[in-house]
């Protein structure tokens, strides 16, 4: 078992979808890693900042799961991130309402001590300065990093951001951000590029159509569920990558089979946080309902041709 | 070995893409499906209609693979379909510039009375009233009919549409058609809604993004192989249901396990035809070819979690 260490946002969400909205509920891309990476039974600790006005019982939810919480910075006179969307009829695309960085505006991680020597470490989406100053705190070099970021930081600070991808083994971002980033339209050219950045491996999310993996000239592609209704997307992106990193943190296998299986185990956790609003669906996972969902994607993707 | 009625247009397209364009070259629904099937050493008869401006070779070209053409009526003193088309930069939407009919206007198709009795009939893409005309010609029930239909039908011929889907087994359709006839969103709900219409298999195409088999609570997922270029789209809809049909029967084992290596092998065909302009790629395919590519799909979808 490898020690995890996540960094990224601990955030009030306040989220709108065609079938009702919320009042401001526990998000951030920390939250979903840790409680997505937790079914996993791993050692891990978020690296993040909230203010005053956060409540104890969220912080209480990630250390129940055993996500160490001692790198969670509480500004007491200050207040906890906060974002708000509303998404549009068919849940691909959605508009940001509010964005009102507050704490994190000051950021200034700091991992805990005894995570300082952790073998994986997951830097979910914040600026990318944030994600190099816990990269350089680590007193042993990790056995992987994995870096997820989003276009917001392209059209920021892309110098930084070039820099940290530079850092890390593992890049997950979506489809148009890839696109974005290489300035190439097909995915395979995509990938090539950013794996001439730094990455070995290159994760691209497809959202409702799923996610594919690259290194060298491997693939690798796991489907999303379909589902019936899909009720809230926010945190289906964080969700993968926390079942992605908690999973290679549970089985110390860091090869490419074994990456396959992480995307795959990614893609299965992501298929319940769309089931329910914000984290509402991942709290109350059991393992037995992973148990039946993988059974789900393996009916879905497994075929036995005889050739 | 099955027999194989293959039902659709023989045409000439004049195709356009940012790679190039064509003349008018061999192309239509029959064609792509007959060529993808040939794969398979079936017995396959194509039903179509064609202008005394076909050329022989293009005839000859069908019949040299296996597929009779005795039942492709040749109309001495009219002129063959012909469609053109110019894809947009994205590859995934297209501008229709010409539709000539032409010697479909007045088809009448006419199935040769030694496929009469085949047991797989693959109604391709065609008025709903000609695809009807086909199936009822056939003088023992076949043992699976397989429709493939496009939006162009359900806005000017929806009841003899609905009308031959009730007939059939299976359904190829793609997204966006799916929601259009059952007026559902997701594609778990348009699948459901689909089966009640008739067909007990419901397939939809998404393009780069693969295909689904739905058949009643069950479903099967195949992805579209990422691809660094798609060179011409057209016809890879007609080859994945002729890849479909063909390993159908071959392999007579028409079980849910079994339709599933068959969308795994019209992907597979499908995937080569987007190499190249029209046809060039499948006319030049060879068994090798076909056995590396599934090789490439195998690697892609299989993993192997030890749960």
């Amino acid at each position: 078992m490898s020690k995890l260490v996540i960094v990224g946002t601990v955030a009030f969400d306040a989220i709108e979808t065609p079938f009702g909205k919320t009042d401001k509920i526990l998000g951030g891309a920390a939250t979903y890693i840790g409680l997505s990476a937790s079914n996993f039974g791993v050692d891990a600790a978020a690296v993040s900042v909230v203010g005053g006005d956060f409540p104890q019982e969220y912080l209480d939810l990630l250390s129940d799961r055993n996500v160490n919480v001692d790198g969670v910075e509480i500004v007491k006179d200050g207040k906890t991130f906060f974002w708000s969307g509303k998404y549009h009829n068919d849940m691909n695309s959605r508009d940001t309402l509010v964005t009102e960085l507050n704490v994190l505006e000051t950021f200034n991680p700091v991992v805990p001590n005894a995570y300082k020597d952790a073998e994986i470490v997951m830097l979910g989406n914040l600026h990318p300065l944030v994600q190099l100053g816990v990269l350089e705190q680590m007193t042993t070099k990790p056995k992987l990093v994995i870096l997820d970021t989003m276009d917001f930081w392209m059209n920021i600070a892309l110098d930084d951001l070039k820099h940290v991808i530079s850092k890390v083994d593992v890049i997950t971002i979506n489809d148009e951000e890839a696109r974005q980033l290489s300035g190439e339209y097909s995915l395979v050219n995509a990938a090539k590029k950013i794996h001439s950045m730094g990455p070995k491996y290159v994760v691209i999310k497809k959202g409702e159509h799923g996610a594919l993996l690259f290194h060298n000239d491997d693939m690798f592609y796991a489907p999303a569920l379909p589902l019936a209704e899909v009720f809230d997307p926010t945190g289906a992106g964080d969700t993968f990558a926390g079942g992605f990193a908690g999973y290679l943190a549970k089985t110390e296998d860091l090869s490419f089979e074994n990456m396959k299986n992480a995307v795959i185990y990614g893609s299965t956790l992501a298929s319940f946080c769309v089931e329910k609003f914000g984290t509402e669906r991942m709290v109350n996972l059991t393992q037995e309902d992973i148990k039946n969902r993988l059974k789900q994607f393996k009916a879905l993707t497994q075929f036995n041709i005889q050739s």
